[in-house]
């Protein structure tokens, strides 16, 4: 019986990536993937998927006024055997419902992968709806620098971790890190200055 | 270190009886375990906390309006070992948060059993701020009757799925029952005649 | 798909409640349990199996000689929907080969609950072939006195831990106490007196 | 608390991009990881470790006569934060055991990615080792052309299922394929011809 997936990890977990080797392993078998991820504007077409590990695939961007179900029984991609999908907290709720729907009616795998929450611990649109419908849920871990699991991605702005924004801020120039909410709340409270990785 | 769980499962997929089993094993390693569910109204107090299959032990109820990281800081529960909660789903968002600062703050473990969603499969206030902050989110699996893993809690009326109502309907009379999400939407399409365990 | 799983966990991890209690939801279910254990000795024939939290049912015992698919397939438990074995670590490598056929063929679901390892950290028939043969391996948590997760099953002898002997004693008067590797490695090294649970 | 983790999968189920993964993800924090896969005969030193899906890393072979705690506490590695290891299979009893007292007196954590069983469905000597030590257990997933999770490791000659020979064929033209156990068992009986993937 085909299932719908939610493969949540913090930022840097290899989300991409595991995307990509899933697809490759399915490619492998002979299956046919669909690979898509959520634009964050109107434009559609086709893009290229990177992990920052070096993988890469071409991926089709879907706008969030597109019906997924829709596209998929268009005549296209319609022949494929499992939906892989990148960023899928950037997802619609309602794509989430026509995600479900191919699962349920048409008996194809959909493995979604995403960010749990946002920069301030709470649930995106697409990750909340999949926490809601999904037959499993699986995290893809990643460490804190403490060395504890991390559960939540800071925000971080001029060194110091932001606790007031919009969720997803287009063009920005803050980067993220993932952190324990041990770590993050004494981060705050203390104001401690955050040491990005990969930076000097 | 110690983390917070969410340990969610459909309605008939035994949570309570495992939270029972794990204070068990707890008290049987000479820990304190405090065993507490949210109140559905303001009484306050302790009341017994009853598994189908016939275990039992006593709960502490909390009202929605209790701080749990103030109680706990009071001399009664301070010495525990661990936090057990069933029915964690009822929590409000706030009572969450105080179950974080204790993980994070005392260094003790907390276990939340509870349903994912409610009969529309939306997250509750409790389970969505759950999935929001817990470390470790488990399953606790049960079946549909068709065989597939039951994920949705279908409310029915007179033999039939629900689809509009209160999130909780206090003194309802309405059953309720585990179903995979396909059998749920078939069930709401044709109209089906849904037939409860344990009854003719 | 009928599946062949292994849950394993190390002494005192609730394996028979978990067993009695997945016995209670195939039931409620209204579906048919073929509840089996292997026997020490040669004797056949019905037994109470007993958890430590108070639940039990009766068992079938099954000797080490008696060919549980040849079992299954007379008229007496053929109709059951799913085999639930306890203490599956002492059936033989032919047995857990049986239910495997079981499981393929009659697409029956076999549920294994058992230890994984002897007091010397090697594994017992029963549960080797299960870890080659299983299609899903899941632990049974418990806990060592020190936090951590225990693993190891130690035999204690005169309050000290026993490095030597049969893997089975039938008749004997040891004790046997979950313990991580570490503080198990530390308490053989150290010749550290191991106090009991439940014991003054 | 380190632990000693066995990640193990069927052929063609993406260990080594999985370990790969896995060592990017601790050097993107700033870790120091120690790469390691068992030597078949004794020579010694570096080696490329590849990926199908095109990635790779230098490996230190570690042929099986050497003790790799000692090893581990030479000068050159003795600063490493994490120990990965590739083919765990075919270490040898006695450097799981050797691995095991890493994890518990250096607080090193230890992954081992490798294969659970040989083309008889029987433990390789590391794999046995890591069944009975490892603390986490955990299944890298792959398919059977049937769609069914795949857990045998089918020994294919001249298209037919192999069941006989040695359980490692150095130098040998087998090749290897991932199937579930009834389609292993069926494919033996009815003398099936097997397809291999990537093949015309």
């Amino acid at each position: 019986m085909a299932k719908l997936y939610f493969k949540y990890g913090a930022m840097g977990s290899s989300k991409t990536a595991q995307a990509l080797i899933t697809k490759y392993n399915y490619e492998e078998n002979d299956m046919k993937v669909w690979l898509i991820k959520p634009s964050a504007d109107t434009r559609d077409g086709a893009a290229i998927l990177r992990s920052r590990i070096g993988l890469e695939a071409t991926v089709e961007v879907i706008p969030p006024e597109v019906d997924i179900h829709a596209r998929f029984l268009g005549s296209r991609v319609r022949r494929c055997d499992v939906i892989i999908v990148d960023e899928c907290q950037f997802l619609t709720e309602a794509q989430i419902d026509q995600l479900r729907a191919i699962v349920d009616e048409q008996s194809i795998p959909v493995l979604c992968f995403g960010l749990r929450t946002d920069f301030l611990t709470r649930l995106f649109p697409g990750s909340r709806r999949l926490m809601e419908l999904a037959d499993v849920i699986e995290e893809i871990k990643t460490m804190c620098d403490c060395g504890a699991k991390a559960t939540v991605n800071a925000r971080i702005s001029d060194g110091y971790i932001v606790t007031e924004g919009a969720q997803v801020v287009l063009g920005g120039n803050d980067s993220y890190i993932a952190m324990c909410h041990r770590c993050y709340v004494n981060g705050i409270r203390e104001h401690k200055k955050i040491k990005l990785h990969g930076q000097n």
